[in-house]
This record gives structure tokens, sequence and C-alpha cells, in this order.
């Protein structure tokens, strides 16, 4: 299989080990993903996101068929028992490419809102293994414990530890495609990392917490490779990720789920809602058919007949979402982004949409959305050096340094545009 | 209004002429663009390839903005009356936004598989003329003319005809768009040209025609820009409009809509057919508000739908297109590909198919697609110099003039993949 | 005036006063620039630095010419006698052409070298205000006092500060077009920004130090594009301007220069060293035809002839820059780059040469290069928000603030490769 | 070793057959490449084109590394003697860097003006062939055959046919480096093509003309992306390498040593001519240690020097190509570029020098540039198909068969600046 995308380049699945992918692709639960958007709501805000978790699973299975190689350049360093034979590419490959498989659309969201549903992490291990699914039964041709071991190795479990870190950890190959790709249609160029570069400075370490080998960074090398890597993350998160756009209209979204559950728990049921939704909202669970048939589509198609629906908080929220008439924020800064600050703040604005006459719990929030510059303690790579022992990244790096634990938080009101005006005046 | 697009960069809409775009872009009419895919069904082959008629208008609209900064910088070459006034521009950048306002969803195979329907053109002037919709009522905001002097612009009439080729002609803001965003969102590098330089190079002419003052190419400037302006439409068309895997899918998806048709016509309504779709295969025309209701997703649904329905070609061509079992090709070269050739080769493959037991009106095509390299007859920018006379294109350019009215052709049989193996071997 | 460039693409210089450009460009000053490398010696580490000083002379120009658009689409928010009239501009666009005219080949390596030495602005002023160069006609011509005043601007000094800021400060064109530059010739990405952005998210501020205004950047528009661009500087220095080969060849031409001056002084004259050479070398001056003379080509051919020369230190050392037998390094880390820890491994290093019969003060030397990650001392862009005072940049800036004042630095030992096992053992 | 290159990215030779590139590189005769731009005068053109022939030489077998992973790839479909031996490929890696090495500065410029030169071909084989050089040292070190084996191979005889098409061909990989390179220094995205997609296209075919294995195109996978190789190396022919800056500047200096022949065969010495070059000239040989010993600087020194010589025709052209007041030109069009065409017009426009008091032969000239579009006569790569026999190109190829054998020619008239209006009053 040869195939051109747009972030790689050249993909290619042509070994014998790397047949696995092909395979996968055609089964009909991989096929959904062609249906929902990789960064849910984001082309809102940037036009053209509209790129598909499809094309990042194909991406981060790309990535991999790259590190194998280069893991394999270098495995003179490993002892036998902790080399990559055929098998163990195999399942990383099936891990790389499936790992998102569950997410349902608009997947963040859908899971905040209703908090006690099975996570999409469980619908991916729940695909894996039920042995009615395609993907069960294209896994379980080569081998009939293939399906399990690549659920363990998605939930991050192998024997092999840095394969299991390489499907899911500070750097694997999922944000390593996620990164690129979500620059390359956003447009927004601070997500690209020399991944060439990255991949080349590769060596083996030994993780410090366990002792076992361990991913590590080539220091004359790779050191400005793996610092643009973690800063490409930081930029994604400050300039799309948590774009104002993007953040206010999952704050509708989220208010639309959590509404409906209200009016699915209290008896009513809206025309339109699939009936996937509808269970996961009353029960937190659904058959594996129903999960099947929702995608972005369905659910946009939904959120039109929400639109005329009686329940007025539901209709108003998902007209304006489906018209792109969104809401608005306003950022706290310094003081008025503490913990007290923010409530006051939410307080008055609150105050100020009860004096305009609309319902405070619908048409007002607070959104705080956070994340970590750069997080030291999930083990990240180490540096190694031609003599000397490993040292940690964030004592190698100049930029790691003074970046590691430190946490990036943007806290913003979110209101009916109508409102703009008067929180304005209501804020100090 | 200041946006990143993945393909042109910054773009912008500031000045007061500009100012019809953001105005335009908030109105249901041009939002719904952002649920259909610019490339229909390409994604099947260039998974990277979900970019939206949304993306592609914001872009053709940002060239049109670059344009007329290009002609206003050579505007002492016009005569006043044809110079671009700023109600010319804004017309203008209504025309370039609006161009493909009526597009359905899959439209092009929509068109045409219902040939008695509206085509795109008429919708995008019902969508600008009516006085009940948004798009409506923004333009006649500026002025009450506004909505039928844009209806004409996007027909291709202007008082100023450069303006009307730059929204529709051999070289316009549409087709400088869509090549760059194609290629973009395939990874399809051939499709990319020196825009930059380009627009540089632009020059006054005069239209052999009809004497109107026409865009010209700047000789000694910018022969390779348009050169390559043409060559990489060529290209696409070779590379992706061409590709087997597209055609192969829309020759599925236009056999649904012609059995679909047959279906409603005979007076049996397949469950799950969108009103307007029912309504356009039946009559050919529909209301404004259910057109409106039409976008990809819908179309998918009722596809899933059309899966289970009771009609035995309908329910096998949706179900195999849902989950991706497509049609396979096979290249006609040579005496093959002549008249004669093909409907001998046609005829095999369905005696092929009845062999099988499979209809032959059903499970095996033929696919003719074609283009010219070069029109040289559709009033291409003429070549001007620093002395003597404008000249044609086709004459100046040594690659054009190669290429001026070279039909490039692509034949193929389409069949279901059981029978490829048959299909094969009964061909000479 | 019209030029592809590799790193901006289309550069133009076609308005009454960009024509300064091309009538500058034409001066044997300016044509001597293209014998002269912008990155010295780093193209024996990167193999595609051979840019010259000419292109990024080019570069900064049109850089300018950029701002200056920007800066009259926002001078309303300026008092009329602070607006850049077409003289201003003018004198702007020589500055940014001229800034670097008097830099000599390998320039700060030689200046470093030879401390009495005029250094290379005072060169360029020369260049500037001699009467008989062909620059000074070239600005004479359009107006007496065009000379001083763009030697004025180029020393930092203008009745618009901001203008003299542009020329020389922590964001100036000179810096915006190097680190493309740099970034493209070398291939490493990482000094790459988002110039557009960054000129687009231009304001006008306040400058604190002095109450004038001052260039700012849009808090809510610019953030991103000003971190990147100090962090395109600071990769760029760790990478490239720090790299090892280059700088153990700086120091060996450097001791190259030190060795023919105590030569010179003592009154020998080895043969090939250009006139101008010998006389700065002797009295730290020359005349300007002399100086004119001397390019990078010029002073191979000398160091391929003082390869020849009697002396065994200026010989070997010449012999071996010539053929790119390079000297070593061995970085210094932690406790070992200590003021003490460093003093004390280059007398080790001294001693292995010694023990080895080499003389110390050539085969062994100590290089230390540093520079500050973030100069926030030097006045950098505030930054402004739709309400409020404007901000301190490193107050603003997550990154930045981490960044402030902070001094990276590379400490190296450096010496003849014959003696690395050697020095490697002899150091703790 | 490991290496950044702007236009390959990362760039590796570390398996045992390619340390023979490192080692090949630190010999000087490799390094006095550095000095050569690969462009001659082009940077006159294109400020960026500074690169040298050292960066080509490693971009040349970067490509063959890639070149040989390919082969193997697909070896299965060779016999076993066909096959890439680590031997052979080792020769061919030290062809690839090596191709280059006898080059002169301004190459081709030289050799035409004198045309009983040695070729810069002879000049390689001569570097390779004699034991006293580096270069020969270094491949002698391996095998005491080697030598002669890459003289072969530069020369187009191998064993291997493939091979030798490889290093020197329609598609070999100095062509391949050069395009992009040249593309990228000068800007001109013309040249670009997809590298990848063309190697990974490449199959086994028999070579029409021998029977041998041939390199071939994957007709369905392929046909673009050998169609815009060819289509990249027209395009900058007619871009850059026919640029009318260029080509004057070219032409002046083959004046230069046609007239500095003239006098060194008339007895007369100029100061400052290199040994070399004034041997060349009067004998068309000299020794290698004085060939080795020029390069471009020694040559801008030379020619600086002559701008101060006493014969008047060698000082004024050398002053002007020095300082950059080069001649203009004027190209000839339609019948005015027919053979009658063209002498007559020369003929006037010597008459106009003679008026003017300035010998024609020196200010007044002819220059024609031509190549073939594409030369189908020149072995190119066939086409193959899953089934059928192998194609030519130019048959299978819509565009290329409309380029095959076509001739593109650019005829100009080359004369000092101050006869330009007289001469187009003086042409018809």
């Amino acid at each position: 299989m040869i195939l051109r995308d747009p972030v790689h380049g050249l993909v290619t699945f042509e070994s014998a080990e790397e047949s696995i992918v092909p395979s996968l692709l055609e089964t009909q639960e991989v096929q959904r993903l062609r249906r929902i958007r990789q960064m849910g709501l984001a082309s809102l805000a940037y036009p053209g996101a509209d790129h598909t978790r499809f094309s990042h699973a194909i991406g981060a299975a790309h990535v991999m068929t790259r590190l194998l190689r280069r893991l394999r350049a270098i495995e003179d360093e490993l002892p036998p028992e902790e080399r990559v034979t055929e098998e163990r590419a195999r399942e990383a490959l099936a891990g790389a490419l499936l790992h998102d498989l569950g997410h349902g659309p608009f997947s963040h969201v859908f899971e905040e809102a209703l908090p006690e549903t099975r996570r999409h992490e469980l619908w991916t291990e729940r695909f894996v293994l039920d042995p009615d699914t395609e993907v069960h039964r294209v896994l379980s041709r080569y081998d009939s414990s293939l399906p399990q071991r690549v659920a363990d190795l998605v939930r991050g479990e192998h024997p092999i530890t840095f394969l299991a870190r390489a499907v899911s950890g500070t750097f694997d190959v999922d944000r390593c495609d996620y990164l690129l790709r979500d620059a390359h249609f956003t447009g927004v160029g601070y997500g690209k990392f020399d991944l060439d570069w990255l991949l080349r400075s590769l060596r083996f370490g030994v993780r410090p917490s366990s002792g076992a080998p361990a991913l590590a960074i080539d220091g004359p090398k790779g050191m400005q490779a793996i610092e643009s890597f973690i800063l490409a993350r930081l930029f994604m998160f400050q300039q799309v990720y948590f774009h104002k756009t993007e953040r206010a209209s999952e704050w509708m979204l989220r208010c639309i789920f959590v509404r409906l559950r209200e009016l699915l728990l209290d008896g009513s049921e809206p025309a339109g809602v699939p009936p996937a939704i509808a269970a996961l909202s009353r029960t937190g669970d659904t058959d594996l058919g129903a999960y099947l048939a929702v995608d972005d589509g369905v659910l946009w198609v939904a959120l039109s007949q929400l639109g005329g629906c009686r329940d007025r908080i539901l209709s108003t929220l998902s007209r304006r979402l489906v018209s792109r008439k969104l809401f608005k924020t306003l950022e706290l800064f310094g003081e008025n982004a503490s913990p007290a600050g923010r409530s006051s703040a939410l307080e008055r604005a609150r105050d100020v949409a009860r004096k305009r006459g609309l319902d405070p719990d619908v048409f007002v929030g607070l959104d705080a959305a956070s994340t970590l510059a750069f997080d030291a303690g999930d083990d990240p790579p180490m540096v190694v050096f031609p003599s000397g022992a490993p040292r940690p990244l964030a004592e190698v790096s100049f930029l790691l340094g003074r970046l590691a634990g430190q946490r990036v938080e943007r806290v913003r009101l979110v209101f009916a545009p109508e409102l703009r005006d008067d929180i304005r005046r209501a804020l100090p």
C-alpha cells in the first residue's frame, strides 16, 4: 500500500509486518474514523482544520514504521529479548493505528459532559476485543492473542516498555503525528518540528523509574529537536487548542449534552436524537453497533433537529451552534484569574444575565483550560552523551529546565454575545 | 477580520470594501459550505482531502483581494471608466466568495445523475436573488441592486469584462485557489504554482475577441508563471481529479442517484431519503430551505439508511460505498480506448457479469474522463512585451503551444471487485 | 526592480522612495558584499551556508519595505510629526541596506583578533560619509544631508526612535532577515518564524524608557509570533552560531591574525598578505580603497600563501584551515565550566601539548561563547491590549518570562586533533 | 557522518559502504570544490545562488544512497550478477561524489573559450587516477583497482549499465541534485519535483538499445513524477540557465579568456594571471597542483588585477565584470532569430558599434543558447505496467510525447549598455 499524505509525503505499508495496516484500514470500524474530524469543532476557528481521525490514524502508523526502522538501527545496544521482533512490530503498528479507534464524535466534549460514560479508551478496547468486530477478526487472523496484546498496548501495557511508551507517552507516535497534522491543516506553523532529526537522534538509555531500556536523546545531536518538539506542543495549546472560538463552541456543545441528558433522565426524548446518544446519556453505555453508527455528520443532523425542539435551552444552543452564532469570551488575567477572582467574575456575569432575563446557567459560564508546559514527571526521554551517565532532559536543556512543571492556564468567561457589553462593564 | 489559512497564510479582510466578506461569511447559506467537502469523494483516494467549500470560498475571496491590489497598481494603463471603483471591488469580492454557493453535496455527481436538475450555478443565483436568504439581505444592505449585479457577475456578465473573467475564466480566482488548495490537502505537489509571481506579472492587454481591456501576462517576466499555472491544472486532473478510486466511487454514487430516481418515479420511496433529494429526483426542483438543509453529512446518513432498503441494487451500492468496498477499474489504452474498442470492452465485461449472475447495468460500467490540456479558445491571457503587439499565449510559449487544443482522456471499465479476474481475462 | 529571493520570494523596489535601493545596489561598495559570506566560516559546518552579505542586505531592505507598509497602515495612532514621510522612508531603506556595509571578510573574527582596529560600524560610517565613495554620491544625489542622516540611523540615532530601533534593536530588520536567511541556507529549520504574522501584529505603544512611540505587539494576536521570533534566535545560537566546528575554525583564524600581527609588528612581512590586512594589523587603520579590495576570496588566497611561509605557527594554522584539517573541541559542563574549572581544564590541556612538544599557545585554547536568551533590558517591544495599559513582554509571555536575562553559555577546549585522546584522559 | 543539507534535510553516510564518502570529503581535491560556485556567474542574476560544487557533490552522493536503497528493494527482479554488491555500491557512491571534481572556476565558460583545453571530465579522471592525489590514495586504500573503476564509471562505463546511467544519463543523481539545489538557492520554485515519489516509482525494465536491465518507471504510479522531473529541467533552463544576465556575463567572461589567450600567445603576460590559467591558455594543459590552486576567489582576484592592465580590451571587460556593469541583451524572436535573421541583426549591431567608435569584436556579440526539451534518444527510462510490454516514455506521456526532440532556443544580441538605444533603433 502506497499513499500520499499531505503531512508526511510518501507513506508506504509494504513489508510483511506492515501488511496489517492495510488490512485494518479496510474494516468498518476504522473507516468510520473518516467521518470524525480530528479536531472536533476547531474548524469554526481555523477553516482548514477539517482533517479526520482516519488520516491521523494512518499518520500515527506511518510514524511507527519510521520509529521501528530507527529502533532496529540501534538495537545492538539492547539485550536480545528487548529487541523488536516482527510479531512485536505488528502489534506496535496495530496499536498506533487503532489507539484512537473508540473516539466518538466531538469526543472529549462528549466524555466530559457525561461523566459516567465509558471513555474512548474503553471503546477502543471493546472494538478490539469484541469478536464480532471486523477489527477483531483481522487481528485474530494473525494470532488469536493479538487482539488482547493490542488492547494492552493501547492501554500502555507491554513487556517492552519503550514500545508501550511509543504508543502512549511524552514522546509518542500519536503526538508526533497530531502536532504536525494539526499544524498543517490549521496553517499554524508553530506546531512544526523536525521529525527526521528527532528520530535520528534517538538512542537507548535506561528508564530511571524502572531500570528498563528506554528511548533517549543523543545529547550532542538532538537537543534542539526534542526542545522544539516539546515547544511545538506548548505553542499548539496556546494558539490552537485553547483558541477562544474553539473553547466557546465546545462549551456550548457541552451544555447541549448536559441539558439533553437532563431531559432524557426526566423521561422526555426530543426528536432526532441518535439512539446511541440517547442510551449513552441515560445509562452511560450502549451497544457497539449503535455506537459505530454515530459520527460527526449524524451529530450535526441531530443538532439541526434539536434546533427545532420544544425545550428552549436545547433549541437555542443548538440553533446557535449550527448557524455559528457562537458565544463570546472574555479572558481573565492576573488577580481576576485567581480562584477567588474568577468566582467573583462569574458571579457578576451571571448577575448581568439575570438582569437581562436570561438563564445564567445557560448563557454564562466559566472556562478554564490548562496544561503542563513540560511534564518532567512523565518519564520523558533521558539524554545520553558519548561519555558519562544519562541525564534528565530538564537538567540538560536550558529551555526545558525553565518550563518543567510549569502550568499554562487560560481562564475565560463564556457568554451569549448580547451580554458582552454589559459583562465588560460589570467586571473590575 | 484576520484569519490563518493553511494555503495562503495570513488572510485579512479589513478595508471598507472588503468588509462585505465577513458579513457574508456569517450567513447561514455560506456557513452551510462548511459541511460540504470541496472535492466530493476524493478523500477516499487521498485521506487528507477533507477540506470544505467554505475554506475554498474564503481562499477565492482572498485571491480576489490580491488581484484587486494588482489591478490598481497598473490601472494607469486603463481608461478611467474601466478602473475598479470601491463599488465594483465589492461586487468582485462578493462574486469570488459566492461563486460556488449553490453547490449541493457531491455536487457534480448529483447534477450529472439527474440531468434535468437545476445546476449549481442556478442555485447560486437563486440564493443571491431570493429576498428571504441571509445572503440577499447582506448584499442589499449595501445597495438594492447589488444582488443582481453579483448574480450577473457569477454568471460571467459584467460591464468590466476582465472582472467577469477573473471570477470565471481560464485564469480566475476560483482556479487559483482550488489548485493550490487541493494540492495542499491531497499532498500532491504538482498543483502548486507561483501565485505571487503570476499576480505580479499581470498587465493589461486588449482582448482580441472584443477589443476590451483584458488581463495579460508580461512576456519577459511571467512566462514560466503562467505555464506552470496551466500545467498545474493538467497535472491535478491527471493525478487527482481523474484518480481511479475517485472516479469509481463517483460512478457508484451516480448509479445510486439514478436508481433512486427510478424508484421514486415508480412511486416507491425508500426510508431515509432527505426531502430535498426526493423532490429534486422527482421534479428537478425543490424549495430553497429544503435545499439548504442537505449537506455531506445528511447524505452520508441517508446512504447508510439506503444500505438497509429493500431494493437490492440501491442497498448493495449504498452499503459498498459507505463501507468503502469500492468498485475496481481497468484502464483502456490505445486501440481499446477508441470508440469501437471501448464499446467492445464494455460488452465483454457485461457478458462476464451476466455469466456470474450479476446485473450488468449495476455492476459494470464505462467511465471516460477528459479535459483539454490548454484551451486556447477560451480567451486565455495574451502576452505583452515592452515593444510590439500582444501575442497569443500558445504562440509565445514553447510548452503551451504544444498543448493547445489537445485533449487528455482516461477511459476505464468500472466493475465490482469480484469480477476483476474474469474481466481481465475477457479483454484482448 | 524585481528580484527572486529564496527567503522572501518576490522582492520588489518600485515606488519612488524605494528607488534608492536599486541605485545603491549598483555601487562598488555594495557590490563588494557579493564576495563576503554572511556567516564567515560557517559553511565548514553547514555546507549550504555560502550566502553572502549582499543577499542579506537586499533581504533587510525588503523587510524594511514591508515594515514601512505596516507602519503606514497603523500611523493613525501616531501624532503627525512621528509619521514616516517619503524622506524618512528613504533613509530607513538606505539604513537597512547599508547597515553592514563596513564588514570585512570573516569580520567579527578579524575585529576580535585586532582589538584596536576600527570596528565594522565605523567602516560603514566612513563608506557612507566619504565624498569619494559611490555610495556617498548616490545618497547625496537625493539630498546633501542624506549621507549624514543614514550614518546616524545606522548608529541608532534618529528623531523617530522606532525607526532607529527597526534598523538596530531587539526586533529589527537585520535580525528578521538573517535568522530566516541563515535558517534557509543551513537547512536548520529552527530559525524560521512567522514574519507575516509578526509584522501584522505590530501596533504602536509607548517606549517605557523615553515616553516616545515605540513598536509594540498586539497581545491577543501576536504573542506566539514574537515568542517564536525570540526563540528562533536562541535556537540559531545554540545550533548554528555556537556550532563546535564553526567556533573551532574561528578560533584558528583568530590565532592566525594574532600571530600575523606579531610578525608584522616585529618587522617581518610574510609574502601574500594583502596591503589592507598588513596596514590594519600594524596600525589599526588603512585607506578606504585598500579596505574595499579585501574580500573572502582575497583572504583565502592569502591564507593559501601563508601556508607556505617560514613562520611555523602561521604556516601550520593556515595550511590546516585551508585544507579543513580543523581543531577539535571538548565541551565543558557543570563544574568543569565554572571559572575555576575551565582554567584548570585549560591548564591540563596545555600540559598535554607541552608533553607532546607542541606550543600550548598555538595548539590549545579555550573558547567561551555566550548570549542572553532574551534581553528584557534592551527595550523589547511592549505588549498592548484592547483595554488596559501596555505590559512588558517578559510579564505577558509565559515563555519569555522564563528566559529573560538568562545567559546561554557554551564553554569548550579547542585543540589540535592529535591531542584529543590525551586531553580527554587528562580531564577529570 | 550526519549532516544538515538545506535541500535534502538529514543526510547521513554511516554504513560500511558509505564510509567512503566522508573519507573522500576530507581530501584537498574535494575540499577545493568549496571554493567553486555551482552556478558560476548566476548569482549576478539570482543573489541567493552562491552555493558551491562541494554541497552539490554531497547532494549527489546522498541521492545515490537513496537510489541504492531503492535498487536493493527491487533487486529480486534482476539476475544475481546484475545486483548491486557492497563493492559496486562503493564505486557508485564515489562516482556520484566525484563526478564533477575536475571543474575549474566558471568551468563551462573556460572550456568553451579555450577549445583545446582539457575538458573537466578529463581533469576529473586525472585527479582520480594520479597516484599523488589524496583522492587517489583514499580510493586505493579500499582496492587498488578502485580508482580506475571510478574513473570508468564517471565516464559512463560500467559493467552494470544502469549504475553507469545513474551517474550520467537522462535521469541521474547529478541532475536530481542540481535541479533541486539550484531551485532552492535561486528561489525559483519551478525546479522542484517529487524526488521521493520518483525514486519510489523506479522499477527495472529492459534497455531497448542493449537488452540490459535498465531503470524504468512504474506507469500507474510514476508518470507525473517523471514528467515533472523532465519539466523541472526545462523550466530551469528557460528561467535560470538561459537568464539574460547570466548569459551576458558569461559572454563577457568568455571574451576575457579569449583575449587573454591572444595576448599570451603573442608573448605578453598581463600581471596577476594565475600560472594555471596562463599555462592552460597557452598550451591547453598544466600540472595538477597548479590546477588545484585555481578557484573562484583566485579568478576574481585575477580579474580585479586585469582591470588595471594595459590592454584596453582586457581591462575594460574585466573592470566592467568585477563591478557588475554588465552588457545588455536584446532577444531575437521569429524571423529575426532565423540563421539569416540573426546574422543580419548582428551585422547591424556591429555597425552601430563601429559608428560609435567601439570595437565590434568586443562590444557586440551574438549569444544563442539552446537545449532539447526532452531527449527521447538518450535512452530515457522506459515505462512498465502490471501487464504488457514496457513502453517508451514519449509514447505513454501525454506531455513528453509533445516535447520529445523539440529544441528550445534563446537567441540574443549582447552589447555594451551604451549601445542599447542605437541598436534597438537599428533593428527591424
